[in-house]
C-alpha cells in the first residue's frame, strides 16, 4: 500500500455500480470523501457483487459492465484521486469469498435479521417479504468482508447504516477473541449524510425514481432539468409571494449557488413576490453548470485518453488484491484451519522426495 | 479427471472430520460408498469447512488436523481405491468459497430455514435457538457448492437428509434458468442408510455417547466393548428364555457374522434360555474381529508407508481443484459476471503496450 499506510488510518467505503451518479449522491457521500482522501488512507469500491443480493438477474449482470466505468469515471471526474486513494472491483478480488464464509460462522442469523435496513433494501427491491434472498441476508456479513478485508478502521456511514457496522464489529470482535488480534474494530464515522430531494420534490434524488441531475449532465440538460423543477405550487403567478421553505429550488440554491448574496436576494424577492421562477431557476441553473464546470473538464480529459479509466481501476484493484491477500493469510495463519492442509503437502511432498532419491 | 468421466456418472459424499470412523458409520454409509465406486465416478469429500458451522472454535480448528487424517485412513482401509474416486479436503479448493456466495443470491431464507434438519443440529451441538449462527443457516447452500462444483449427478444420502438435496436441485435449476445450461440437476440416491445402534442400547452409535466400536480398534478392544455390551435385561440369569428382538448383540450378529447358522443358533438357544451372554458375546467379538481383519491389514500397510495417505489426499485434492476451476470458469462465463473485469484487464493492458511503444 501507499508508502504511509502505517500512519493513516484506513477507510472502506464505495457504491454498488448501479448507474451513473448524480448530485444526491455528491451531497450525501462523494463531497466527504474528497475531504477524508487527503486525511486518511481510501479504499473505494465499487461492490458489483452486491449487486446481485437484490439484482442476480444475467440482464442486470450485464450492464455492470458500462456501470462500473461510469462509476469510476465519476469518481475521477469529482476529484478522488488515484495516488492517493485506491479504488477497487470488489468480484476482482477473490479473497472476499473466503472471508464472507468464514465470517458467517461468527454472527447469529437473528443478529443480522433484526436489522430494519434489510427489510427497507428489500421492499426497494420489490422484493416478497416471504421470499427474501439468503444472500441478501447475508449483506452485512459480505460488507464485513469488505471491511476487515481492507482492515478499514473507519466507515463513513449515515445514521440508518450504523447497526451495519456495528455488526462488523461484533464479527470482527469474536473473530480477535477466537483466533488472536488479526483485525481492527472497524468504527462509524458519522457523517449527517444530509440528502438531496429530487428535482420533482418527490422523495430523494433517486435514478430509479427519474428525478436526478447526474454529475454527467451537460449543460443544456441541466437547464431542461431545472427549468423542470417544482416550486411552490400555490404561486400561480410571480408577483405572488411564495414559500423559500422546503421548496427545492432555493434548497439547491443553498447548496451550489456559491453566492450567498445572491441566494439571499431572490429569497427575498419571492417571498415578496417580486422575482418570477423563470430568473430563480435561470440563475439555479448557471449555478449547478459553475459547479459541474470543472467535474465535466476532468471527466472529458479521463473519458477521452483512451483506457485511462481502466487502468486506474486495474491498478486499484491489482493494489487491494495485494492487501487483501496479506490480510487473508494473517487470518488463516491466526485460524489454523489451514494447518492441516499445509502439514498434508509437506508429507506429500517429502515422500515424493525420498521416492525420487530411491 | 479420470478417462471415463465422461461415461459414468458422478457422485458426491463424505463426512465431517470429527475423528475416526465406527461400525455404525460403516453400515449406514461406507458399505454403500464400496459398492457405488466400481459404478460411479466418486468425489469423497472431507468436509472440514462444514466443521465450522457449529465449532468455529479454535480448539475444535486445531482437533481437525488428526481427524482429516484419520478419516482418509478409514477410508482408505475399508477399501475406498483413491485409483478410482477422488478424495479431497474442502478447505484446499478455494472455489468453493465463490460458488457459495453465489449460490446464496439464488434461494431465499426461508426455503432454508424451513428445514428441520438444521434445528436438529443445532440441538445436537447445544447450540441455543435464538443464537443460532448465520453459517449453520447457510449449511445447504455450502453442501450445494459442494456437489455442484463436483457437478454431480448423484448424491447418496438418507431420507432426513432427501430436502437438502431437493434444495441444492433448487439452487441448480434456478441457475441454469438464469445464466444457461451448466449443472446436472443433482438427484437423491436413496439408500434406506441401515442406522447402528450402540453398545449401551441408548440411540444410534455415536462418538459422542461414548457406544461406539472404531473401525481402527484392536481386538482387545473390540472383546471389552462387546464384553460390556447391553443386552436383555429381564434375563438375569443364562438359564431364563431371553429377547432376541431389539437386542443389539443379536443386531450386531445379523450384521458382523457371516455365519447364519451360528447365529440362527445362538438365536434359538438364547430364546430358549440355552446359552449364556458370555458364549453370545465371545462370538460377536469373534464375528466383528474377523470382519475388521481385512481393514485392520490394509489401514496397517496405509499408516505405516509414510506419507501415503497425505500423498493420497493431495493427489485427490490437486484432481479436484483441477476439476472444480473447470466449473468455476464454466460457471463465470455463464453469469457474466466477470465480463467486465476482463474487458477492463484488456483494455489497461492495451493501453499499457500503448505506452511502451511511444
Amino acid at each position: 500500500m501507499s508508502s504511509n499506510s502505517h500512519e493513516k488510518k484506513r477507510i472502506l467505503t464505495g457504491d454498488r455500480p448501479t448507474g451513473k451518479l448524480h448530485l444526491g449522491h455528491y451531497v450525501g457521500s462523494l463531497k466527504n470523501r474528497l475531504r477524508l482522501q487527503k486525511e486518511y488512507d481510501c479504499h473505494f469500491i465499487i461492490a458489483d457483487l452486491h449487486t446481485l443480493t437484490t439484482k442476480p438477474d444475467k440482464p442486470s449482470i450485464l450492464e455492470l459492465r458500462d456501470n462500473i466505468r461510469e462509476t469510476v469515471l465519476d469518481y475521477l471526474a469529482i476529484g478522488i484521486d488515484p495516488e492517493i486513494s485506491t479504488i477497487y472491483l470488489q468480484s476482482a478480488v477473490p479473497v472476499v469469498y473466503e472471508m464472507n464464509l468464514i465470517f458467517e460462522m461468527l454472527i447469529s442469523l437473528n443478529r443480522i435479521a433484526g436489522l430494519p435496513s434489510l427489510k427497507e433494501m428489500a421492499r426497494n427491491a420489490h422484493i416478497d417479504p416471504e421470499s427474501v434472498p439468503f444472500g441478501l441476508i447475508g449483506y452485512p456479513v459480505l460488507q464485513t468482508a469488505d471491511i476487515l478485508m481492507s482492515k478499514a478502521h473507519l466507515v463513513p456511514v449515515g445514521k440508518d447504516n450504523e447497526a451495519h457496522i456495528e455488526l462488523s464489529r461484533d464479527i470482527a470482535r469474536r473473530f480477535n477473541q477466537y483466533y488472536g488480534e488479526v483485525f481492527p474494530l472497524p468504527e462509524v464515522l458519522l457523517s449527517d449524510v444530509p440528502t438531496l430531494v429530487g428535482i420533482d420534490n418527490k422523495g430523494k434524488m433517486s435514478k430509479s425514481l427519474g428525478n436526478a441531475i447526474y454529475l454527467s449532465d451537460d449543460s443544456k440538460t441541466v437547464e431542461k432539468k431545472v427549468k423542470s423543477m417544482y416550486t411552490d405550487p400555490n404561486r400561480v403567478r410571480a408577483d405572488m409571494p411564495g414559500t423559500v421553505e422546503g421548496n427545492p429550488v432555493f434548497s439547491y440554491h443553498d447548496i451550489f449557488n456559491t453566492n450567498k448574496n445572491e441566494v439571499e436576494d431572490l429569497k427575498a424577492r419571492y417571498r415578496e413576490g417580486k422575482v418570477g421562477d423563470v430568473e430563480v431557476k435561470e440563475k439555479l441553473s448557471l449555478a449547478i453548470n459553475e459547479f459541474l464546470d470543472p467535474i465535466r473538464e476532468r471527466r472529458n480529459y479521463f473519458s477521452q485518453e483512451k483506457g485511462l479509466v481502466e487502468e486506474v481501476l486495474y491498478l486499484g484493484t491489482k493494489k487491494m488484491e495485494e492487501f487483501a491477500n496479506a490480510t487473508l493469510k494473517e487470518m488463516r495463519s491466526a485460524m489454523g484451519l489451514y494447518g492441516a492442509w499445509n502439514k498434508i503437502q509437506r508429507i506429500a511432498k517429502e515422500r515424493r522426495e525420498r521416492e525420487v532419491k530411491t
